[in-house]
């Protein structure tokens, strides 16, 4: 019988080839039972799932599914202070199509163009719609851990809160002008992450709302914080603290570093400082405590 | 507000955690955005989804979809002629329990002391039941491709096919003594990989059915394939040859190695040649031409 060329192959080889550049960092084509990383040093690696109906709504474009479910996966890098180099694709879709491929493959090339990335391996295989990526880049001097809040610290965001959910609201009003943060999530740069790495004691990315996000800062540290919400953190509204999607990065850091920090990301808000008590007290500008009744997103 | 304890957390620190070692090539416990690689060398890393109802059914006891999931990702490092160290698993559910959890992380951490491996990170989320595992190891000094099949290489597997067939039909009639292949793979030892790696041309574990998986080895390499299939080649019946789901690995080398091919694996069998002609002849002990409707298993 002469050789077959079946689905999985034929998608492989049309669309994701494409995207994937064999280089000295990379030095195997895509197609065998592995990817090489060839490197001489340690290596940061992440891995996160994309599912229809939880992460994205069934109705968004491929093209799109494919560019956010790469930039939520290398944020969690850039959280650690370092960028990402590659990645592995595992899709799994009930009946891949041409049309599917092409929009996808398409967010894929326009991500990498972006980020600098390179598809590397991955798997295609039937099922509800899941994209699992796995993420890695080499890892920078000093690694940005959870853990490293000390009390005192300054808390910042590198970005305001809230252009997650308004990207997802023009987008259900079906205005797809970019640029568009639930879209196309924009993270730091390359310079600008190497650029304050040395300043950071503990980072995270804001991606399941700010509140629960610094929860996992000050769990893992073993510390507390007092924040202060004025009127310029949020885009929306208030809700924006727990609403997630935003992909800034939140970090702490000693107070002497404030110029450093406001040079390197202009951008950036000061939220409070992290404290030795175990709890998370959040006022109002006028300083009256705020509660909220859940601190972000939980899939379950 | 006090620090909170989500569901995610909960089961990564309940049942996840204790899967996870740290040790001097993973510097960092899990729960961070990243895990950690410590590696100074190449390394080799391959990722694999096994969803409900298509690679498992929706009965199979989370014990064995855990062991089988790793199981059949790490068949794809020691296709290459290497050996897993680590991996991260990401559990997208529709709703974690307990039960499920406690029986989950058994299959963990029985194939991490099976294998030696080691839980370094993953995601948790929500969705359809699907498994991705991406899995790594330390190149070998000899990376084993699929391309590298060269004209006359004899064409081996490395034990008998129908295993994992016949183990899921003894899972179906709830007969569920071990060994059974379909239920908790067996894979080659260490031992056996690394003596064996040197004599090797190209390789590929079975898991979509011998054919299909002689055809990427042939498709790959620009060569085509003669074989006969003699009586101790399948368990159950000729159908063997196109079931997959077998992890036994299949590959060429040189005829002069035959001897050390016999003394490393005494259980592999060598079904041909590979040919200069771009096309795959199977023949029945008779010398007659064999003919199958589909080479192996297909996804979509």
């Amino acid at each position: 019988m002469s050789l077959l060329v079946n689905k999985e192959k034929y998608f492989l080889e049309k669309y994701l080839k494409p995207c994937a550049d064999v280089n000295e960092q990379f030095p195997l084509e895509i197609g065998d039972d592995c990817a090489i990383i060839s490197s001489s040093e340690d290596l940061l690696i992440s891995s996160d799932n994309s599912v229809i109906n939880v992460h994205f709504p069934s109705t968004l474009d491929p093209y799109f599914i494919a560019y956010r479910a790469l930039a939520v996966a290398a944020s969690d890098i850039i959280a650690m202070g370092a960028y990402p180099d590659g990645y592995l694709l595992n899709i799994t879709i009930p009946e891949p199509s041409d049309e599917w491929f092409k929009q996808f493959s398409n967010g894929i090339s326009d991500f990498n163009d972006d980020f600098g990335t390179n598809l590397i391996g991955g798997d295609l295989t039937k099922g509800q719609l899941n994209i699992s990526v796995t993420v890695f880049g080499k890892k920078s001097k000093k690694i940005i851990k959870r853990n490293g809040a000390k009390v005192d610290d300054d808390i910042y965001i590198s970005n305001k809160l809230g252009l997650g959910k308004k990207g997802f609201e023009l987008y259900n009003k079906q205005i797809l002008d970019l640029p568009n943060q639930y879209l196309k999530p924009k993270l730091l740069s390359k310079e600008c992450i190497e650029a304050i790495n040395p300043f950071l004691n503990s980072a995270i990315d804001v991606s399941d709302g700010l509140l629960l996000d610094l929860n996992r800062i000050c769990d893992q540290s073993q510390k507390g914080a007092v924040l202060t919400i004025h009127d310029d953190v949020c885009i929306n509204s208030i809700d924006d603290v727990v609403a997630g999607d935003d992909y800034v990065l939140l970090f702490t850091c000693a107070a002497k570093h404030s110029k450093a920090i406001r040079k390197i990301l202009p951008n950036s808000i000061r939220l409070g400082n992290i404290t030795e008590e175990k709890e998370i007290l959040v006022t109002d500008k006028e300083g009256k405590n705020m509660n909220f009744e859940k601190l972000g997103w939980d899939s379950f």
